[in-house]
């Protein structure tokens, strides 16, 4: 895998200065609309291309592998399973047409059903996710919260440093950027408690990550190597691993999270190629401690992808509380795949793995309320005032990312998702 | 829900002495055979009927419900997802035309179509697993690792008589009896290393447990009460968590158990119901410690299902290693079916939640290897004088269960599983 630079291009679509969905991103998603059923886009600036349309008309005739119906299907799933080379032709194929150059989508008679209004469309769940799996790859994040729960003076746990530790999170409840949450019920035993109350969450807490989605099946007793990993995933996307952490602290002893995260977890919906991401590939921090052979890298497989989290409470302006990298996580995402299937764990096409917390060294860049307002004992203060030590109900919280080089740019877009009292 | 006698039944179909499939189970599986692709099937006696060719025949005619392909699918999801009032009235219909006195399927042409032999049959996963949820809800095995490996005055942790402890497993890996397993790979680190190795697993252990099958899709948001969990319920099967001790020992702080788990779960192909079990209600233990309200049970929950589990060593005889019983759980499947959806948590037709492992109070009735063997400090002896802390490569793992009373038995056939050499 190379870094090199890339070839100038512009489209015929009019790209708005600072899109995240330039010509060089092009990542693909599932949408409907009012006329619409649920099919297979890419978007570009603040346009979604149909690839069903495309497919309708011939564009992709050379692709014989395309089923008639692939882009008309309400998840990526079965695109996905086609395969990296069909799925990136595909992708290819549409950035061919979306050249200034190029006349073939541009003056066709099918273009302006072909092109939809991305502010008609809604976006759905990019894939059904099988198995989802949470990381905790961020060194800063883990050092944060050792050191607030136990012992700052042996805040990681002794297998950090050997292992990007993850545990199984809820998968039905992952949800697309835009749908609402609730504010989860539950029990909690803070330390001047006799016995556990119930009620909800008092400390609702969103965690800044990002997720990759498995491309390919594996069988079980198989594993995968971290040289053959990225070629096992897909894209990513941006995930706000939602955290209620009164609960949380009660429950997960000695088995791990459960009701504190299992309520929801929100995603962007477009899905970035890791074809779109090559550009942006960046040496990951130095690992101090050595790790076994079948965690070791010979490529990089660090991506520089800048991370942006805001709040929004109600009826008041966005306050950016966050500004991260996914580029300093100490456990990348070769890693992360090669671990998960050494033990013979079979993936499937469409399984998400979070990264974690995404935190980095300085106090404004820390993923998680928990850090930023340090426990509640820092509240933070927002635009007009208001201040916060975790999430009000009314809240929104929007998480954004993108990547910028040599004056290129692609994006993520954002996952948004406010939060309603509890039901 | 009632506990009463049930009338004498007969059937036409010959019931072997002791067979769990008595014409008062007739649990619902999937099954193919070289002659018959995956479908529908009641297990009776030594025979499976093709729930596909009464339909075709007309048999459930007055089910209106009924799509005509639905005993042709690959998984017990679609029909499940139909409803109780619907899969009761497909079971009842079906022990009708089984009684001795009804000619009906007797006396039919189609009847060697639709008695298929179960030795002629293949038995496939009974539902595609959205999400699996593992419980640890019995007192005597918390107790028991509790107290080999923290502190045998405080075994179990503060939140454990709060509420049921669990965590979310791996569904990609849950795989039908039969389906052999490979030891998995991994890091353990053992108190005498200086840094962790790297290799097969040298602590293959089994555990003991039951699991049920959603029956309802909930919301985002809903949650279901102690009331309405059974009905929320479809059936259970039983269920062997395999764990890899020494893998989980090392991976497990502070996110819970991850690849010392995720290789393989394995589970008895056939879906007793709960009207099937009815019968069999009994009172759970007493919980001593009073519970929040969402998690009080105004009736009974716990079910009386024996529970056996054999280890066969590669040519060698079965050896009886463990008796149990699920009435033992502390926390039953209602209080866990209403915990997990207590935070708005949304749950699918065909999600899987397991019982944790089922220990007894007895030596002889603990439910894994580690505690029957007590952390490899008391090797079992088995038949032709064969020790075992562990499991080894060439082992076959047995576990059934069975109800029995008044003359009555119905029970879950088996889940048997050899472990292949770490591949």
């Amino acid at each position: 895998m190379t870094n090199q630079d890339l070839p100038t291009l512009h489209s015929w679509v009019s790209v708005p200065k600072n899109s995240d969905f330039t010509i060089y991103n092009l990542p693909f998603g599932i949408f409907q609309s009012k006329r619409l059923s649920a099919r297979v886009g890419i978007a570009i600036g603040d346009k979604i291309v149909d690839l069903s349309v495309l497919h309708e008309e011939g564009f992709f005739a050379d692709l014989t592998q395309l089923p008639h119906d692939i882009f008309l299907r309400d998840a990526l799933n079965d695109f996905i399973a086609l395969g990296k080379p069909v799925t990136r032709r595909v992708r290819e194929k549409v950035q061919e047409l979306l050249l200034d150059t190029n006349d073939a989508l541009k003056e066709h008679t099918c273009r302006g059903k072909a092109m939809v209004n991305r502010t008609e469309a809604q976006m759905l769940m990019p894939v059904k996710v099988g198995d989802y799996t949470d990381f905790y790859s961020s060194i800063e994040h883990a050092t944060n919260v050792g050191t607030m729960f136990r012992d700052p003076n042996n805040a990681l746990l002794p297998n950090w440093k050997h292992l990007p530790v993850g545990y199984h999170g809820r998968a039905s409840s992952i949800i697309p950027s835009g749908v609402p949450i609730y504010r989860p019920k539950g029990q909690y035993k803070d330390p001047n408690m006799e016995v556990p109350e119930f009620g909800p969450s008092r400390r609702l807490d969103f965690e800044l990550e990002m997720a990759f989605i498995v491309g390919k099946t594996t069988k079980m007793g198989d594993s995968v190597s971290t040289d053959q990993a990225e070629d096992h995933i897909f894209g990513m996307v941006l995930f706000n691993d939602w955290s209620a952490r009164d609960i949380q602290a009660w429950e997960y002893v000695p088995l791990g999270p459960f009701l504190g995260k299992s309520f929801a977890s929100s995603i962007s919906p477009w899905v970035v190629t890791m074809e779109a991401l090559e550009h942006f590939r960046v040496k990951g921090p130095e690992q101090d401690v050595p790790v076994l052979p079948y965690l070791a890298c010979e490529a990089d497989h660090a991506f520089d992808i800048q991370l942006e989290v805001f709040i929004q409470p109600e009826e008041s302006t966005a306050s950016k509380v966050c500004t991260s990298n996914f580029k300093y996580m100490y456990w990348n995402i070769a890693q992360q795949l090669a671990h998960h299937t050494i033990n013979g764990c079979n993936v499937n096409v469409g399984d998400m793995m979070a990264s974690g917390t995404i935190s980095g060294s300085t106090p404004d860049s820390f993923g998680s309320m928990l850090e930023l307002a340090w426990k509640g004992t820092k509240p933070l203060t927002l635009e007009e005032g208001v201040e916060r030590k975790f999430i009000e109900d009314g809240d929104t919280v929007i998480m954004k990312g993108f990547c910028e080089k040599e004056g290129i740019r692609i994006g993520f877009g954002e996952v948004s998702s406010k939060v309603l009292p509890a039901k």
